[in-house]
């Protein structure tokens, strides 16, 4: 089965496989597979209805577009999908069919195939995020010290170093690390509660039941089911929406960075990929333009998550169901999105000679502050101030640049000497901390890889 | 090519096929075969490259795992579809080859697609309207005196007529009509601009290529290309928005409506819709939840839409990737919703003697008003106002009915006799203006069906 | 009564003072001084207590702190406003007092005093709109063919005009100015309905006293009372979400022309704005900061208002209240960042050196197109694009013009002489139909307002 | 200063006053205080300023209207109150007003203004949702067995007990106090880095007066700034949204149980609240209206801080600056709403004889399960199935008693008597694990109240 040709712009070949609509099937199947040997180990269906059942329990032997046409009806796909479980047991093994979907509801089976998916897709991410954060590592380390123009305001401001902005990706990358290990510890729970969640139709049997069907499946059990309790779903959405945004962010700075006129980064090249024949001095950020799409709609989807928390009584109409196509299209989005970036990463080109350029196109002006701050050591900040800011505006009016108008104005060299001066306007000795930043991420990164190691 | 599962439990078949993969392809084919007609037509290109370009303009001839898999390198769908429709061209006819996608960029293939597409949407979604809107009409006329309770603040609070709310549904119907009207003639038009939106590379020819181009595929000609100006394509999100809102509105007063201890109205029966054996008393309300969770999603998307017109310069990143998926699922769930409501309409079920009973469940109070009306003619509101309000609150705290209670005050029954009495708590006789509502929107409903027909 | 302070940053002050507390209150007492005067004009209530009752209605009267804590009580506004209304007319005239709000429900008073801020709101909007139209027609004249990058995926594509980019501006605006139009048809009418939207309370008078009071207020009559069909609200939205998409649109561009490497634009300077006096060469895009800020907010409040459609019966609980800051915020949202970019249109720097220089940024590689497509009239497209592109990659290589390395290739000398070269890679010869885009929609524009100045 | 009305009715006044004007205004001075301390302590200002910057730092000394007014053209507070705040120290100190935020950027004042307000609020929360649970846990003992009718779809389905309802509410309390630690843990952190992030105008003493300054303020340090990294503020949206969503599906169903017609549960009587003396049956579900309200409003809120977080290189334009709304609104939601079901919870009246009708309602209908069960033991599940599906349709149609049917056919008084029959018609036998269930969230909520008065 194809998905929609658009989402394949935004996701990946094994995020799109966790939630395709075979892999969804089967994870329903998986959990009524768990369901019967669950029951059957302790004696609420008979042990020879198992194997008949675990048998049938095949996505690839369901009728789909039956499925689809008969969900409209019911209202969801578990309600065709243990009919049709049911009837291919029962041409197996008239018996065993009596004992389909023992004990369980529809949205246990959706709930908890979905937190299976939720968890494969959360191996997926994790994943990309380490694979992404040893990128960022490599190039805070790499770049750690190359001067670069901090932009506020889209407007230059000071030198910062390169290094600088990939910690700060990187900073942020340990952050939703620590997120998903709380995530997984609160939504990765089975879903059991039969038709108005008491599993009363289980009798003494539930608990056993119950527990067993959490192991079966490698779940956590939850105190209570929690079908219309979905702050763990809303989480997990959230989750989501957060690593998006920062994927975003990334993905906004390297495509300004990548700008013709400003020209310091560039995605890796590769073969079809944003190249233009007729306008070969192109390469379109084709990977950000994917990312930045991602941070566009995940907003959207959080939002209608969390909008669907209001739910009815023990099930819900409405709220349970927006759920089914925004959970996947956010963790696809989130493993598209990843990926580019991580591909980005692995592969960033670094323009030094455009970094420098750039550092320069003010003529100095962005170091105006240094000089000041120096300055101000000898004649007092006010002074230095007045001095540093009618030298700025003299640059600006004459062309000439910060260096020529300071040079020229024994105000100034009086205190600072014409090496000092140059000194001074060296982008690389106005950094301020930059590079304890970094080394302070890089630290905290090395710990938590050492302390991943050692597990 | 099979769609998501998910989606199918909102959409209907004909809306689903408008936004398939297959349909997709094939009008953006339609595009390029009307673009080598229209560039031929005008000596753009040679006529005789013309028969072997539409020829390949056909979507069974294309290889869909192979463009989902280029559009991902290259950021859309177009620039592999343009590369394989070549090489289907080049097998046949290898001149012709050199002619397709003439003078047009990625996006003006996929956006004139998407507006021919919303077309096609536009027309199910008007159908659907008029279709929805007629079993309103009939149920307002049916039902035009029918009392029922009305409701605020899911409390009892005056009668009205069953027919008020009908007419209440059909008069925001005719609304969305008037907005359809108004998108089709704002948002069914040609983009065609070239790389930059200027047609630079078609020279002379431009604007009649142009033309030719909107004439052959039916639509309109804008002043100027639109690659970043998206208000069109956020006016269609926000009319779908709209519509699944009070789509939403009714399927929230329908499930009330349907709550066991309500019962006044239900969903129309069908086969494997909605019914339980174990629990045969229920009637689910599949419809309606629906509907609902198209209401939960509609306003995230429609923001997605609305968040990405802030776009870039000439051809964006990001904001106009965003509307692939959100437009097509909003006219989906659209389309979907409609369908359901439009179902459920057609089959109301609708039980007297539930309406009958719940007006007397407060056993008269919600009718004290009618009295303490009547009394204040007599005797002035407020005195009025404060005997009702006594009677009411003996009536609940003796369990008594507010009738038996005023019946039983001769401050009362000096001025208003048994049979007054009677009437007045009469729920039928205390609709107010509802029956002149209902045949006030019947009447625009009529003089509009009137005008549609003697076109 | 001060607004929050961040609300300040993007509205303006009138658009504050529609949406003000005390603007509000006195919109309310507004309706209730309307509704005092219809009931008595025919004959519901004595034409004596109007007098009172008109006088009461006056904001500055009301303890507005009282009313705040009184409103989280009763769940609305009305309920405490009529309470010290009828207080404060009792102390006046007790048996006036008697026949304050007479029929009318809270949500009745609310909402119509929301269409009357709602109406003021237009008027700042369709003022605003015009003049930032005049502003923007003015740009496009005046920039008509001024040559300018044109940028595709942030990558410079093609020379466009600059008048082209105000033109596509100027373009949205007189659709915006379309929508104005039909909102205010279908959103600019009274609610009043009563208690269950059936006016009972008002017996026989009801018609007539609706239509007074329509007439009064100079609101248009409803078919029938609107209380839970929200699409009117959503669609006035849905109108300030799309304008503010548009300026968000505006201002990206703006902001990303106005980039120090850039600098091809700049908002105009003002006194205490954008500048900075450290860093005397960042002209900071504040205005534009603003309408990004309103572009961000805008869709969550748009879903705001579309997820608040699903009202329940004949008056909700939570979908309507939910109106009463997001629509406001919107108007605000919507006001501010039009008064922001008519700002900036009317006084907008154009830095002609800084659009110049960046059309050679690439060195002639952005006008590759213009000599393929000469040449291919002389040797087939096929083999020109070979050549040109050839000549493009060793241009990047060797770091000459493209000019340089064509001219010195007698492939292409022998076509093409040195003045046909030139002129081909001048921009301003290279701009397709900018001019005529540019011309048609001034055209539009200016028939516009021919057409307003006759009526 | 008063903020809008309308917020009122959504907030609490000590929530309101966390985010009033005057409270943020004071927080930024409070961070200018701990600057100049923490600036003197390590010698970069001398300590004889510190005296008059601090004690200028009151925010009811400045001119709050001017404030506003010069925050729209600089755009953002900190500019101008730094103006007032240097102006105001100068007049008692001109030396002084030389080191007045020294080193600081305009962002840092206002993010850790908001960190400060955001710590402010997350107590005000967490001690609200440790009241509320400590209600929802003594109404989960109480009401542990009582029989409640279990609801899905808006359907009746099988009984549950009422204490279920409770404990599941209880449960994602449990959750959301979880997330709160962690979110204090990653989000009450120091921001600040001069103007591109790096301190560099603090020179050697950078790290020490970081230092300084985070613990003079009690916060935590971060690694590095993070300026444009917003995942901190996305997780404090989403906490608060998740918040807002479980308190709406808690007034979703308050709300349905007080509906006339079902009655169950009513919020607590207060003067002023709810009440209609024309309609003394009502009892309008006001608190759980304004939860309602949240619950809409929230998501879009989210929405936009998720939107916000693609900012733009060292400090961005507009993703930020749509926080300053977003985040005070939404931690006022949850602050109002949590009070309101706190309210409720405290005071809720639960009416066991509406209880009891209600599961009436069906004459047995919803226990079929049950005596199937149990005849399935005897006569096997399908046979035992079809029998008591035939005795519901039975009773539906003849108007009789599920119990009458069956106990009227000798199929099934053959394996079960009256007495067993009664039983197992009796709801309060067929609640399956309800009691369990509840047992198990008051055992973690009672473990976790035992670990924090341990400490």
């Amino acid at each position: 089965m194809i998905e929609r040709l658009t989402s394949l712009i935004c996701g990946t070949e094994p995020m799109n496989a966790v939630w395709s609509a075979d892999a969804t099937l089967q994870r329903m199947l998986d959990v009524e597979a768990a369901l019967a040997r669950a029951c059957a180990a302790h004696g609420v269906i008979p042990q020879s209805a198992v194997a008949a059942i675990v048998e049938a329990c095949a996505a690839d032997q369901l009728d789909a577009p039956a499925l689809a046409r008969d969900a409209a009806l019911g209202g969801n796909l578990a309600i065709p999908l243990v009919k049709q479980l049911t009837a291919r047991v029962k041409a197996a093994d008239p018996e065993a069919a009596k004992y389909v979907h023992w004990g369980a509801t529809s949205q246990d089976i959706i709930d908890t195939a979905t937190v299976l998916q939720l968890r494969d897709a959360l191996v997926l991410i994790e994943r990309s995020i380490d694979s992404l954060s040893a990128a960022l590592a490599d190039l805070a380390r790499k770049h750690r010290s190359t001067p670069a123009v901090g932009r506020t305001w889209l407007q230059q401001a000071l030198p910062i170093t390169l290094g600088l902005k990939f910690a700060q990706w990187l900073d942020a990358m340990l952050r939703h690390r620590e997120r998903l290990a709380a995530l997984r510890e609160r939504a990765l729970v089975l879903q059991f509660g039969g038709a108005a969640g008491t599993l009363a139709s289980l009798r003494d049997a539930a608990p056993k039941v119950s527990a067993a069907l959490a192991q079966e499946l490698g779940l956590a059990s939850p105190a209570l089911p929690w079908h219309t309790q979905r702050d763990r779903i809303a989480e997990a959405a959230s989750f989501f929406g957060m690593l998006i945004g920062t994927l975003g962010k990334i993905a906004r700075d390297i495509s300004l960075q990548m700008q013709t006129e400003i020209g310091e980064l560039a995605e890796p090249a590769a073969a079809g990929k944003g190249g233009s024949s007729t306008m070969p001095h192109k390469r379109n950020p084709v990977g950000c333009a994917a990312v930045l799409t991602a941070a566009t709609r995940a907003p959207g989807l959080v939002a209608t998550v969390f909008a669907g928390m209001v739910q009815e009584h023990e099930r819900a109409l409405g709220g349970w169901q927006a759920e089914w196509d925004a959970l996947p299209d956010l963790a696809r989005l989130a493993g598209g999105a990843l990926a580019q970036i991580e591909q980005i990463a692995a592969g960033l080109e670094v323009r030094p000679e455009r970094l420098a350029a750039n550092l320069d196109t003010t003529h100095g002006l962005i170091l105006g502050e240094a000089v000041m701050l120096a300055l101000g050591d000898r004649i007092g900040r006010l002074d230095a101030h007045h001095l540093v800011e009618h030298a700025s505006k003299s640059a600006v009016q004459s062309g000439r640049t910060l260096y020529e108008v300071l040079a020229a104005d024994p105000a100034v060299t009086r205190h600072l000497d014409e090496a000092r001066l140059k000194a001074l306007l060296d982008p690389a000795n106005y950094v301020g901390e930059a590079l304890a930043f970094v080394d302070a991420v890089l630290a905290s990164y090395e710990r938590r890889e050492k302390l991943r190691a050692s597990h």
